[in-house]
């Protein structure tokens, strides 16, 4: 599919029966539009006009004016991607999910919930949490990110490693397509073999196949007890070593997130006051039963002190949150190293972890570009920050394509969590042969032929 | 897609270019070939030829004739399926992978595996117990079965309830298409989003799809300490009862598998001889680290005392096994209640299961076929088998018909892990609407378009 241009606007007709549908939630005024024309990457396109549907009837409606009127749509949630998914960069309508936010069912005994796109993960673990339940996906932004966007993104988190990802736990979905046309992916039962399983395809789709009307979440029983260690090492690599020793040894931290010396440089005052030459900090936190995890703390404590290790402890919900907040601010904290950040959120298997680590810092002395690689080191997928200042923007672009070059030369994949959106598209090429990108082209027709979704966006 | 009708015959020159290729490994002669005319179904389909291939690249240039000379193949691990779907219904060749049995790689410090489709499930799971890992999928015949066949139909097994099935543990494929083309359904690493999530598309496939060349797979840590219930009921229901109760005070047993009063008269001689009426059975298994099994031991004791439920137990790795056997004889020992039996196994919302029951009962009253339902309560995965004697087949398809019905009516799907195959081709239009089976013909379509791949089977 070559790339497709769009007329930026959409016909007066569109516009119309657009405003008729939607009354006072269809925004047109630059003022009104401002706010959707950003997601968290650092591009801006503003869209001609947005829409603010409250049931699926009128997601369903605005699909049918737009394979009629042939305007592109771009499904929208609070807009925390960072690649540019969320943005209108193919013209056309946004369609934000926000107001479809009602969790429409929370089924105890089966264990699963139905939901609408635009529920924010946050509230939807609180109000599971009544209910003794639990959705392990925690991306960082969880507290404003929703279910409907986690879904488009394939969104991962800290507490992948014991839990794996969104696409883990979505057991169906109601899908809406361009012309109107409502598909259901699978069943809906715990298991289930009847239809191909068409169900994953959607997660991590980044808008491009379909958009959700309503999303069906497998849930696990809340764990009883959580606790967290915050480790202190004078030598980055030690850290990473460790997290491995710990998963050869059996054992299966809930997460095992790893922080590098750079980052460090944002969060010192943060740390321990003991701590005056730290080069590397791994956060483990254990969840499960009482004794599962006293068990464990046992053992840790042991490792840790035959290796010497200073470390922080917590076992209280709130002591625990407040030691993970050091690990929250180094995504934002590190643009006070320089003008300019380029992120990339890289996946390396296990063993090919070190080896990736010591390029980086190669790289960075050569360059002379700051890197900063923090992030879950459990299943090897690093955030790998460039810092860098205006004028050195061309050496950090060459950086950029030397490290996704290395990812995929130790078997890595260019995006864990965060997808391709429009920022990594040109680089698929590097990572998919002819032949899978021509399947991916081909799925991307079945769902939607006129290429009406999120155009411009994943698919090169 | 129309049926499609293919020759049962593969031309001469093909024929000579198969023989040219495999050698001694291609059979064409009636005693060779008997043992490839059934599977576990009491279906009896004889290929004009079968394939015992060695290595990819075989597989490969097989699937470069089946393009060229256009003869449709039947891909076949152990020939374990009990619908139908390992044999040649549309005629053509049958490609049995039991010689493509070696294990890759084992990746302890991923938790990975790579194995050729023919390994047994059961030698992969002795194999990695030596590193301590642990492959969770356990169909009834994962002594037997191969991981290829394990993978085609998405099995499950007793473990399903806290694992998941096949489909959770399938990491990436290594895919063979009609006219040669090899496809890599995914990057390998644990976490990535950059292509469409295709890999679960092949899981629960039915060899509709492509063929296995090398199938990826992530595994756990194997569990520190099992322990088996076998609890008594003197009425059936109440053993449902327990299984949800159980779930709902937050507990994941392993497996919770239900055993119905008809199933009861064919194991009696095996249960503990102090319990003369007994009409329900409930096996508990737990697993996890001992601290963890003993606690939740404490606990099903209690509640077991306080409703005065008989029940043993066991703990060691040989007694568990001399337990789970009752259970496993289950399904073959039916056949000495009537001459003829059919199977299903569908499946229904927990909250469905006890009125699901109280149909099948007075179902069996009004009609006189007897009705098996055990299985897999936990997820609601039910073993339905109607045992009956040639005369009254007639009256037993309808029941089989009622039966189909009520799954669909209480939100159920008509397979949770056998597949649809040959036997329930027909029924997949009651579960499905036309736009799903559209949107199945076009996946069907996208990987072999010609519809060389295992026609006649799954879709109707």
């Amino acid at each position: 599919m070559s790339p497709r241009t769009f007329s930026s606007t959409i016909s007066e007709e569109a516009l119309k029966n657009l405003q008729d549908l939607l009354g006072d939630r269809f925004l047109v005024t630059e003022e009104e539009i401002h706010p959707y024309a950003f997601d968290a990457s650092s591009l801006c396109f503003f869209p001609p006009a947005v829409a603010l549907p409250e049931t699926k009837e009128e997601v369903l409606e605005i699909l049918r004016l737009a394979d009629k009127y042939n305007f592109p749509i771009t499904p929208r949630g609070s807009g925390t991607a960072t690649t540019g998914s969320a943005l209108p960069i193919g013209g056309g309508l946004v369609v934000s999910f926000t107001r479809m936010n009602r969790i429409l069912e929370i089924n105890s005994e089966e264990r699963t919930a139905v939901v609408e796109p635009g529920v924010l993960n946050g509230d939807l673990k609180r109000e599971l949490k009544k209910y003794n339940l639990f959705y392990p996906p925690d991306p960082a932004s969880y507290t404003f990110s929703t279910i409907g966007g986690n879904v488009a993104t394939g969104a991962g988190g800290p507490r992948g490693l014991k839990y794996g990802t969104t696409k883990d736990y979505v057991l169906s979905l109601l899908v809406g397509l361009p012309g109107g046309q409502t598909l259901r992916t699978g069943p809906g039962t715990l298991k289930g073999v009847v239809p191909y399983n068409i169900t994953p395809l959607f997660v991590g789709s980044e808008g491009t196949l379909g958009v959700f009307l309503e999303i069906q979440l497998k849930l696990l029983p809340l764990p009883e007890k959580r606790a967290l260690f915050l480790i202190y090492f004078p030598e980055e690599l030690s850290a990473l070593k460790l997290g491995s020793e710990i998963l050869l040894q059996g054992i299966t931290p809930a997460c095992a997130e790893f922080v590098d010396k750079t980052s460090i440089l944002v969060i010192k005052e943060r740390l321990d006051a003991k701590t005056s030459s730290i080069e590397g900090l791994l956060f483990l936190e254990f969840d499960g039963t009482k004794e599962e995890v006293e068990k464990v703390r046992v053992k840790i404590r042991e490792i840790l002190g035959s290796k010497e290790l200073f470390f922080q402890e917590a076992e209280e919900e709130l002591e625990i949150e407040k030691l993970w907040e050091i690990r929250r601010v180094i995504s934002p904290s590190l643009r006070t190293l320089g003008s300019k950040k380029i992120s990339d959120d890289v996946v390396i298997p296990r063993r090919g972890s070190l080896e990736f680590i010591k390029f980086l810092r190669n790289l960075e002395k050569e360059t002379g570009v700051l890197i900063a690689a923090y992030g879950h080191a459990g299943d090897g997928n690093f955030h790998v920050n460039l810092i860098f200042d205006e004028e050195h923007e061309k050496v950090a672009l060459q950086v950029r394509e030397a490290i996704l070059r290395k990812v995929l030369d130790l078997a890595g994949t260019l995006s864990g969590e965060h997808g391709v959106g429009f920022t990594k598209r040109s680089f698929v090429v590097w990572e998919l042969n002819d032949f899978q990108l021509e399947i991916m082209r081909k799925i991307k027709a079945l769902f939607d032929p006129k290429g009406l979704l999120n155009p411009n966006i994943k698919l090169p």
